[in-house]
């Protein structure tokens, strides 16, 4: 009588021993018989309990070692899927609740949760692309992980890579008079985990956060994301006044350089008032300088926090708009009293920011070739300004544009013809003919907001902007 | 009577006819002008509302153009510190609350808040740096970024770039048994990222989430860093056992392939368990598997993600462990009906990870060389593992060690005569002798905890394993 014969005593061991190992398969022969086994006991609840032949009799059956066979079950037991007994032997596990496989779920998996769409004119804070200094950026990219700096690979340091952050205090001296130490300097990975980090280390819990309305629409979820209560307060001419700060605000979170999204820069007598406010009220002003590098007048204003000599001040800076939004990467400059508990704060829960750009980044910054992109964006961006202030002529019954100094995109009134549609009217209408033009109340949280439309102009093109103009001079004049 | 004697007022104007502007700096002369001024306007409080020399008179006296006056003057307007009146001429702003210059503030910068230290032997959970794949990582650097892909560049998904999840989706189905589709699959900035995003948007507020105990010492703040509330469990030989959840547990984060840090897998039972226990409370569970592929004996257990289905399971995993904690880049993979909700809180705030080496990674894997170097990586770690436990034999009395047969640490008893002492003063000691041995118990926050040390290889080099392993003999063997 075979062994066969002698073990056939369950649909189990009829299958097993019926089996066919594929010995060209690539896979090996132990490995086959466990996932085909396992597979047998998720399909058949009723083995639960039942012995399994010999590991020498189903080998014999099998032609293969009995190592084979022993490693699948040993396997299998490690799994929880079969026992051993006292006595001797090998069965299929008793306590298990059911071993029924999971349905498979592969339907429908396509549409839900959509990827945002591709970003169209006038888009605004998008710098081009096209531009983005690819082969430098791959070059020192490549350069600095063929032989890596031993302390890239080290323990990394939360507060992000030493000489990166040496790289951005030298660019905050020279082109924002700003004067702190590299120790200051921590890389984040962006707007949101700047203002994360802040709000989790350097403000205290409860109290308000004011910001600037119209502001930056993102900002309210970043906040409340945070635990942290947003206080919007409507901006004058000169940007916030604290006149309107509640006594508990414990931060104000500002674009003085250049306010986000109508343009206008904070005069010195203002900053002075808000510094002087933030001593009096012992509260922090987080000083939000996204685009200041990109002047076409004058120079840019100096950083708020250099003429509070980095006492109350955190100042944040992006290289989102310098270089690419890609990049991921920001930095804030903490007062020196804030280093201390920001350290602890991050030591808990660890670093945040890949170390892969940073060295790339710092030596692109440190060879000058940032500087040189700076700049070069600087003239095709005042180009571009012009480029679309002539492509949008004759619309003054719509749109009040005027020259802007600096920035990346310009904020226009409503003229006569627009203002009973309304911003919002015309951004949905935009909307249907391929552009995104941003309402300027759509960035308000406060009733009775300011009427506007953004115009992105630093990401697209001479020729993109003149169709794009076009199509808005049709949109605009075909009105009711 | 020449213009100086007659504009002779004040100190400030004394000072301003008496500078000289230097030609040869580099740094245009209206800038250098600027500076100068605007540093005594802010030296001297008394200055305010003084007029300043006519640009013509004072571009006689400094030898250079009127229009470097001018636009100097203009710039300090622009700031605020000057000012024009209505019968002409310019003046020192009147109504600045005080224009002292801010305390320079370069002392003490050095110490506070040091970054750590380097990792000494025998820190856990660390790859050995000095086998990253360097070169090949440099190329798939640079190839990405030299002719980027354009949706490198586009808008990018919150979710990760395409391709690398992909790649993921694939290295799950043929290493965890796992099957899903790169929708499902988000890229995030490693564990605490991951466990922030899945706080954010999968688990209701309030109630409870369940931990392991003795567990990730660091994860206690990373919840609490999200506003959740942990809720620690003892585990037993077979890992948290849901018997001892409470009704109102939103969560339970797991490591069932390889319970950190002791090492122990979830058998399926308790899997099973586990599972029927989250559908019946409809609560979620997250599967934290850090480290399975490095598994020296048999083959990884399939995920528990896949035992469920991807119904109530998150799966989580990372590169820290397999590639380099320098990346920085984990992921989630996420039951489909939380896709959507997971979108929603993701486009609030926008993308938080850098896009830069997202397509190095995913060449790096569709190559099939991430599999060479995990597999390359096996053999060292095994190796390593023998090496330590070899280098280590004869001190029964104070470590009980076995052979584990995967992981990066050897988790080890406290034999009779480390009792007494406890794992916390054996750590302490260890630590003064240059040798990162964890506490077990320090892994734990609930009382009575189980007593041990982790003995990390992985990082480390044969010769460095022998020097540590003797460094330790001598420590244990001189105890009193």
């Amino acid at each position: 009588m075979s062994s066969f014969a002698k073990m056939q005593q369950s649909n189990l061991n009829t299958a097993l021993f019926g089996l066919s190992l594929d010995r060209n398969s690539g896979l090996p022969l132990h490995a086959q018989l466990t996932h085909v086994l396992r597979e047998m006991l998720r399909a058949d609840p009723a083995a639960a309990g039942e012995r399994l032949p010999p590991s020498r009799a189903l080998a014999e059956e099998l032609s293969v070692s009995r190592m084979t066979v022993t490693t699948a079950y040993d396997q299998l037991i490690a799994e929880g899927y079969l026992s051993t007994r006292p006595g001797g032997g090998t069965y299929v596990a008793e306590d298990l609740p059911h071993l029924a496989p999971p349905t498979p779920r592969k339907a429908s998996r396509a549409a839900q949760g959509a990827p945002p769409p591709a970003w169209l004119p006038f888009q605004p804070g998008l710098p081009d692309q096209a531009l983005f200094p690819r082969r430098l950026w791959a070059r020192h990219l490549e350069r600095a992980w063929r032989t890596p700096d031993p302390t890239l690979l080290d323990r990394p340091d939360p507060f992000g890579w030493p000489p990166l952050r040496l790289a951005i205090r030298d660019h905050l001296a020279a082109w924002r008079g700003l004067d702190c130490a590299p120790e200051q300097v921590m890389i984040t990975g962006g707007a949101w985990d700047g203002f994360d980090l802040i709000a989790r280390s350097a403000i205290a819990p409860g109290g308000l956060i004011a910001t600037e309305d119209p502001g930056w629409a993102t900002m309210g979820h970043v906040l409340a994301s945070s635990g942290l209560n947003e206080h919007p307060v409507r901006i004058d001419a000169e940007g916030l006044d604290p006149v309107h700060l509640p006594t508990d605000t414990r931060a104000v979170i500002i674009t003085p350089s250049r306010h986000f999204p109508t343009g206008a820069a904070m005069p010195l007598s203002r900053r002075l008032t808000l510094l002087d406010w933030a001593r009096a009220h012992d509260a922090l002003i987080v000083e939000d300088d996204y685009d200041s590098e990109f002047r076409y007048r004058g120079q840019p204003l100096p950083a708020l926090a250099g003429l509070d000599g980095l006492q109350r001040v955190i100042y944040m800076g992006s290289f989102s708009k310098l270089l690419s939004p890609a990049l991921r990467i920001g930095y804030i400059v903490l007062p020196e009293r804030l280093v201390g508990p920001m350290r602890a704060a991050i030591d808990a829960t660890g670093p945040r920011v890949s170390m892969v750009p940073q060295p790339a980044l710092a030596s692109f910054m440190a060879s000058g070739e940032f500087a040189t992109h700076l700049r070069r964006m600087r003239r095709h961006y005042a180009k571009r300004q012009r480029h679309l202030l002539n492509a949008l002529t004759g619309l003054e019954e719509y749109l009040r544009l005027q020259p802007d100094p600096s920035g990346m995109h310009l904020c226009a009134g409503l003229g006569p013809a627009l203002v009973p549609a309304g911003d919002r009217a015309i951004s949905e209408r935009a909307k249907a003919v391929g552009l995104t033009l941003r309402a300027l109340s759509s960035h308000a949280r406060l009733p009775d907001p300011p009427q506007g439309v953004l115009l992105g102009y630093a990401g697209f093109d001479e020729p993109t902007l003149s169709a794009a103009a076009e199509k808005l001079r049709a949109l605009l004049t075909s009105l009711p």
